[in-house]
């Protein structure tokens, strides 16, 4: 039946009859935001379809790994005369950030037309669906904090590591040199410490949240979570996942008291939250669990939940919050937060409408999680 | 004879008799440094050749652009039983970061193996060639500056603009809250805001002078000298160069007095420098003569030279720097030195040994320029 479709799509698109795949998807495609400087595809429309088009005269066949939503498999494409190959998912995909590859006569490309995501280990391809709630990470003219590279040396693991610290807009301009709360937000596995200010927009969610006076402002820190490599990518082997006690030293000894003397944190548990998604979410688990000293605030997204019976000393924790998306698991969030709620803990749940384990997903639960942590 | 020695690589290779194309090329291959986390490919050897590898089982021709230093026209890949292409260098390649792509069956894609670099008006994969002189940006365990990420309305252009602002590691920590000299450093054409404290290692530079006690520390700030769109990569045309007269205003209008009420700038002529690359040169040029009461240090790599006529009053600039590779036009260089010398500036003109119009002669540059303008 696929075969089919593709022969009559080529038929079709050979023929100069039409260009769309199937009668209903409407003819208003424009190019992803999330494409190279000038590049016109990926495109995507108001549907949420997506058109993908390659140029690669010689090759044999070319595809499109992006299997989301309602699109199985991905997507062939089709060469035309001019040995450029165009195909259009079969169906829409989710709303939202979503990572692909090509697939070009058997071997693992990206899309040249869109900027590069660290996802799964590698540089992936990226599209964006439009979300209909997207106003919350959109580009405003508002104050905007800054997102540092900081440089720290970790001796535990004998390397450089980086990490990206979100500091918001008041934090140089207020003369009263104010301290502020941190967040330290990890990313999901095969991800690095790029991944919530790039396509996550962690920066752009708090300059939107802060403007609006949602928010007490609040500092965020991401690192790498995958800690037997130091920050420089061309390191071999830097991809596996060094177990958590590894990270956990990382992050509790090293990291936590370098931000707190370069910042102007307010450096305690009371003040001290750690969440991460999905693998990050485990680690903020662990850890959480590992180390009660250290973090006054849990968040789990998309990253399994707590259980009254694993916290020794219900004291040790302020707010709990757990989310996942509408497409994921929510009966174990929702069961969980009301047997957290139950025991007396003061936890959020929050499930994303409509998403997946995406990154959409993680955008709206990091908005909500802010409100429900340091919201005004 | 290219044709001859392809296919006879091609020979050798496939009866396995020996996996070097030239007898001469030693087997010390290691993972090139701007590789992706894992990847074993491209590597590159003690004598310079770099050796690439691409999976790709049905494809019909694989080639690398690369063509620098000895190697003429790129490199063409041979298939082995298994579908791996692979290729070594005609001839050693020049120290230092090269960018290139892969060509696939007619297509532009980037190799999977590395890193991606903004280059050329796209995201281009990158290899290093280790100078010998590479300690100057190596990672050591030093007080490393932040490299922040800043985000500025732009009235003129109408858009949300990005820039990289460098502060040194004593920025934060010094208690007497010192201001510093800033240093305005353009791109070249076709690369970005992002490009000095990727391949340019403009941070890690900074950060060794910085800890030898050779310089005066300073700011570096680095935005995008391609006006006409904002920073979102996704808009549709954004590479073109809206000309030097639209981002003089974003620069001098609209950054500078953004960066001096932002950071702790030494926020006058006397302490303000702007210098560039190639194109950024070309600006440099065209801003420091334009409007001579904003910076009173200029720099030109490989991107030009003044001359005594043009400017109009001696007491306008306290410093010049001009540089180049010695595989571009030192001449130009030379020539120009001693004129302004004569004409009683305070110059200095630099060559870079063995190097051309990439980025080992632009860190070599910059580090002779900050030693020039603010060195102890």
């Amino acid at each position: 039946m696929k075969k089919f479709s593709v022969l009559f799509s080529a038929a079709v698109i050979a023929t100069g009859l039409c260009m769309a795949q199937s009668p209903e998807v409407k003819e208003d495609f424009k190019p992803s935001t999330k494409n190279q400087p000038g590049q016109q595809y990926p495109m995507v429309n108001s549907q949420g379809y997506a058109r993908f088009r390659i140029s690669a005269p010689q090759a044999q066949a070319v595809s499109v790994s992006l299997g989301h939503g309602g699109v199985r498999g991905g997507t062939d494409l089709v060469k035309d005369e001019a040995g450029v190959w165009t195909g259009t998912t079969s169906a829409p995909l989710d709303e939202g950030f979503h990572y692909y590859h090509l697939n070009i006569d058997g071997g693992t490309f990206n899309d040249p037309g869109t900027n590069n995501y660290y996802g799964s280990t590698r540089w992936e391809s990226g599209i964006e669906i439009p979300a209909h709630d997207a106003a919350f990470y959109e580009e405003r003219d508002v104050p905007h904090g800054f997102v540092q590279q900081i440089l720290f040396w970790s001796e535990s693991t004998n390397s450089l590591r980086r990490a990206f610290v979100y500091t918001p807009p008041t934090y140089y301009s207020d003369k009263a040199k104010v301290r502020y709360p941190v967040l330290y937000l990890q990313h999901g596995w095969g991800e690095d410490e790029t991944a919530w200010m790039t396509q996550g927009h962690a920066n752009l969610i708090m300059d939107n949240l802060i403007a609006e006076g949602k928010i007490q402002p609040f500092i965020i820190v991401c690192t790498y979570g995958m800690t037997n490599e130091g920050f420089r990518p061309g390191r071999p082997g830097g991809n596996r996942f060094g177990g958590v006690e590894a990270f956990q030293k990382v992050l509790c000894d090293e990291l936590v008291p370098y931000v707190d003397a370069h910042f102007r944190t307010l450096a305690n548990k009371d003040n001290r939250a750690m969440a991460g998604l999905s693998m990050g979410g485990m680690e903020t688990h662990s850890i959480t669990m590992a180390r009660p000293e250290m973090f006054g605030y849990y968040g789990l997204l998309s990253g399994g939940q707590y259980n009254p019976t694993e916290i020794k000393d219900k004291n040790q924790v302020k707010k709990i919050f757990m989310s996942c998306g509408s497409k994921e698991r929510p009966d174990g969030i929702n069961t969980a937060t009301r047997a957290m709620k139950e025991a007396g803990y003061d936890v959020m749940g929050y499930v994303s409408e409509g998403t997946a384990h995406e990154f959409l997903t993680w955008r709206r639960s990091l908005y909500q999680m802010a409100l429900f942590f340091w919201g005004k």
